[in-house]
């Protein structure tokens, strides 16, 4: 699929994801995630991408790091960390994301969360993405220990997890979202 | 291929590399992709991975993450992130993780260099890796603007850059970690 063509956005999301012990919490925003992600955007084609967070000091912290690099004096010393940045919104929550897709696209988007544990009725990528026909496409990624059963249950479609060689299972949501990026947009490089 | 099997190792390579203006510099170590790469070492079943850096001070810093992590207050605190250091080595230089990995699996290793740029016989993956035989893997993986020339030149096998919808060419090194060993170990899993 081409990510630009098919009006694709992905979310990185603080709240509600689960901690270590199965708690619902909100987690602190990693700065490096916000340019990792905007990164992977550019190089893989998908048109925005946003950081939740339903905490306003945090909200302020994504919006000084993009306002630094894109409007501020960091956007002069790297031009091409400013274009990594062109594309990153802060967001409260994935409501406030998917109102604002779809604003931006005039269309409601078809959401598809990420999990790394089982989830019944989890689907393949190509299943999963096809599911939205027309409509642009939500990308949701779980920060802490995932993406909320009540916020998978919500989605449209859930992606399989990663599923590698070995038992463990503590990818980095940045390593989750690159493999997720190039599985689905990668594939005419796949085989190189 | 199943990377356990194949004794495959990793080195995050920190000099020699270039700086945007093309000089050769060592670059400073970031202590997130000790971690991340440890995580996706223990997914994706590679053996050992290494991150190199020839000043004293940084490799100091290396050695406490590891320490840290591994049979320090951390590894109590977080048990998963114990196991993602587990494979974890410091080194000097390419040249101390090659001897390393030749010691460790009796056999010296088969090289192949990752880069950003164009390459003149860069190979597919499947060419790349094929070319070690029976032989152990070591993948070399550059900080800052990629690997020189000259250990591109001196490695047995360069493979193709990840090329994505853009003609943005900056992902993290962290990205490019994940995108190539999902490539190459997640095969039988990248259709899911």
């Amino acid at each position: 699929m081409n990510a630009a063509a098919a009006r694709v956005y992905a979310a990185l999301v603080h709240y509600p994801v689960y901690n270590r012990e199965g708690d619902i919490v909100a987690t602190s925003v990693t700065p490096l995630d916000v340019h990792d992600l905007g990164r992977l955007a550019l190089t893989y084609g998908v048109k925005g991408y946003y950081i939740t967070n339903p905490y306003e000091p945090q909200q302020r912290l994504v919006a000084e790091i993009i306002h630094h690099w894109r409007a501020g004096l960091g956007g002069d010393h790297s031009p091409h960390r400013k274009l990594a940045l062109s594309r990153a919104r802060g967001a409260a929550d994935v409501t406030e994301v998917f109102d604002d897709v779809a604003a931006r696209e005039s269309e409601e988007p078809w959401v598809v969360a990420t999990t790394a544990r089982a989830w019944p009725g989890a689907a393949a990528i190509p299943e999963a993405i096809a599911g939205a026909g027309s409509k642009p496409v939500l990308l949701l990624f779980g920060t802490g220990y995932g993406l909320t059963d009540d916020l998978l249950a919500a989605a449209d479609a859930v992606l399989r997890p990663i599923a590698g060689d070995a038992a463990f299972n503590h990818l980095p949501v940045r390593a989750a979202m690159a493999i997720y990026f190039d599985r689905i947009f990668g594939g005419a490089a796949a085989a190189t």
